[in-house]
């Protein structure tokens, strides 16, 4: 698991270091930004990873073994090398709390520290809180399409390692998944853990009917029994139900049965049906087998008779999209020398053309309803008089502008760790994951249903908008 | 990192464990095999991860706290707590190589022990071997891409987590990568690491040329410059020339330009020629920025003059396919009580039935060419007489059948563990590249292309398929 990860960085990250040093400017107060760039397929997404970031700066040390490793690379200067033997992180962290709605272009985290050590953390930032926000994200997708039905995550044998199915089952409750098979993720994390028996302990017994009457047995409260080893409908259900009815003989309610393959639609309707004439009307269908948010909400339009969804390979994955475009950039700089320098950077495509300076997020909601109406990136200190009209305009296409009047705004972000240190205590996983469902609660349907959501709206405000506009014609004066 | 993992597993491993133990099976010895369903975007693989599965078994052990928090589940009787106090992993393990061009439903691990021991290493093996194996496998396509050009591993920020970026760069390594940008995977597996600097040193400076000026300085004879900050051709390119000029008059020569961004074939043609104007032909160009093999073979046919390939997100994840569909299923089980049974899973879909009894896999090679022409699914222990034609026929599609003459044949798998222990020390990461490199080699072209690639015959011996073919009926008669 996690564990020591001060060496877990590019490459660059280090030569840079060694150059921000060399050249004086180890000392000069740097602002950046992680932020999601704008894509096809996750228009939201739920912020997660945060706890595991924050450990991660919290213990950053170069140990003598590091810095003799990175001696024998024969790139850095001595200099360097003893800077990093007293390296610790002694910076501010803003970020959104996890389990934060949030949209492209909005940082969600921001690292405002002496140059080099703001340099160091992006790498491993990046990756915690890409793969975190990821499978969140996918979750909270997933559960949209359960539609309240409990979904469990199953995914860890497909899942990119230990640390993906160990992290990647925290992040999936953080979602909308509310337990796991995962052992380890259930101990360290205090999720519920799910989970019966599988193919195996059928072939281990003479008989299918053997096999699920040792399995009552065991678990005469909790007997839920996979079918499908030899032929659903023609063995496993009937098994199943004469095992059932031992099991009620003796004064025990069976849990119901695991479909993992096959037409889920089909085998689901006709086990319902079976089950309910046998006097099972409470026995549950669970299923799993390469299930996702379209293949569960295909089911559901189906009217398949399934009841608990185990959810593995897709979600653990993000199977569709399996990399977030988490980027980590530069937006202001205080040097040393005093002074204020917001920074942007470049790109012929507008879409990577960044914010600059140091900024906050406000999010606006309908005082009737209370939902989200808008958030705003703004030059961080500006305030927001409730009391007046806000009129919020689109960062691009800056014609498309909306006026709120009965609104209110909250802060999305806070003040994680000052001068290297955590501010407060994180949330348990238990407080994130009802945080998340309220966060979620706060935006209507049409931004979360699957095919074709509504863009949610994210401007910048006017103050905002000038610095870049004027940093772009700058830029492009000096160098064009 | 890695560490322990004893408990990442599914729940259902440890219930079912426990209902083995209370159906006095627990003696009982089990084979399983772990191999991949076919698919078809993956064709062939190359197997990876078996270093840190072996690993994973020599450390099992339940601490005094594991079995506390399993007790806490309240779902295991006391006898099989007290068991797990005491759990060794005491069988042997066979596998392939790391290295080795696999294919799907070839056996790749085999596990041949106690019941309950084979049983429990399921999910790990799986989450371990299933991601290496993947991205080995995406790396040998996007090398073979590149067509000899070097790549560089550039995914750690994108990965799914720590353990992702760095079993990731390894199996990236075994796959056909020359080095990473992540400096934890090049320390722990003495993988070369790579890399220069990113736009954030370009805008921590003053102007371009300042901070192309400075790297210049820090680097004199690793000198690549990262030129598309602000503008590639107007800014980017003639502001490295410029500090090329003053480097080479100081008496060193430069190492190139990286390309991030925008249109590379046209940038990089654009680039080498001012390059080679100014007097630069040797200087280098390297490309990262959203690439894989695709998108390389695009470019080497539009005629990119691209030396060097960076290949991150779509790598570290295996983009297009984030999962193998890799299994563990029983094949054979030796009860305490004598004898021995094959096993078999049935399905619907005949893909995923499974192959039974305790196997081996020999590889058929052509004499004259030495190139691979088959793989051939044996019981283990069948020998086969190099000396005789030899016919096989396709594990479905029986009428498809081939006679081989000229030949010879090696075993693929090896035993790893015997009784628990390592047989013989696993070889280093710069052996397993050298021996997969030649592994490559040995199948032609046909195979390894992107586009429609030959499918490679991967059959049965005769033996196996009768074996197969009565278990089928026999099952089918008693469940039908």
């Amino acid at each position: 698991m996690q564990g020591y990860l001060t060496l877990l960085t590019d490459l660059y990250q280090l030569t840079m270091m060694n150059g921000y040093l060399k050249n004086g400017k180890e000392k000069d107060i740097a602002v950046f930004d992680l932020f999601f760039r704008r894509n096809n397929i996750i228009t939201y997404s739920v912020a997660a990873g945060l706890e595991q970031a924050v450990d991660y700066i919290l213990n950053l040390r170069f140990t003598e073994e590091d810095i003799a490793y990175l001696r024998s690379l024969d790139l850095f200067d001595d200099a360097f090398l003893r800077y990093l033997a007293d390296f610790r992180f002694t910076g501010d962290v803003y970020a959104v709390p996890e389990g934060t709605v949030v949209f492209p272009e909005e940082p969600i985290v921001t690292v405002r520290a002496p140059l080099c050590e703001a340099q160091l953390l992006e790498t491993a930032l990046l990756n915690i809180v890409n793969h975190q926000t990821l499978i969140a994200t996918k979750s909270a997708k997933v559960a949209y399409a359960a539609k309240g039905d409990t979904v469990m995550e199953f995914g860890l044998r497909r899942a990119q390692g230990p640390d993906a199915g160990v992290y990647g089952a925290r992040a999936s409750v953080i979602g909308g998944c509310r337990s796991t098979s995962n052992v380890l993720a259930g101990k360290m994390f205090d999720i519920p853990v799910a989970g019966t028996h599988a193919h195996s302990w059928v072939m281990n017994f003479a008989t299918e009917y053997e096999a699920f009457s040792a399995y009552a047995e065991l678990f005469p409260d909790a007997c839920l029994l996979l079918v499908d080893t030899y032929d659903t409908l023609k063995s496993g259900v009937p098994n199943a139900i004469r095992v059932f009815d031992e099991l009620r003989a003796k004064g025990h309610e069976p849990k119901g049965i695991r479909l993992d393959s096959g037409d889920l639609a089909y085998l689901s309707k006709r086990a319902r049906k079976m089950l309910d004439d046998a006097g099972y009307p409470d026995a549950i269908i669970c299923a799993s087998g390469d299930l996702d948010e379209y293949l569960i909400t295909s089911l559901k339009n189906q009217g398949a008779k399934i009841d608990l969804w185990g959810v593995g390979t897709k979600l653990i994955t993000s199977a569709d999209m399996p990399a977030l475009g988490g980027v980590y950039k530069l937006s202001a700089l205080y040097p040393a020398s005093g002074g204020e320098i917001p920074k942007i950077k470049l790109s012929d495509n507008s879409d990577k053309i960044t914010n600059p300076a140091f900024k906050d997020v406000y999010r606006i909601y309908d005082k009737n309803t209370g939902k989200a109406e808008a958030d705003l990136i703004v030059v961080r200190g500006e305030k927001i008089d409730e009391s007046k009209p806000l009129t919020v305009f689109h960062p691009r296409e800056v014609w498309k502008k909306t006026t709120f009047t009965d609104y209110t705004v909250r802060p999305l972000t806070y003040k994680v760790m000052e001068h290297g240190r955590l501010v407060r205590p994180l949330p348990a996983l238990r407080e994130i994951t009802e945080y998340a469902e309220r966060e979620k609660e706060t935006f209507w349907d049409e931004y979360k249903r699957l095919d074709n959501p509504h863009v949610y709206k994210v401007d910048l405000s006017e103050k905002l908008y000038n610095i870049k506009n004027a940093l772009i014609s700058e830029i492009r004066g000096e160098n064009g």
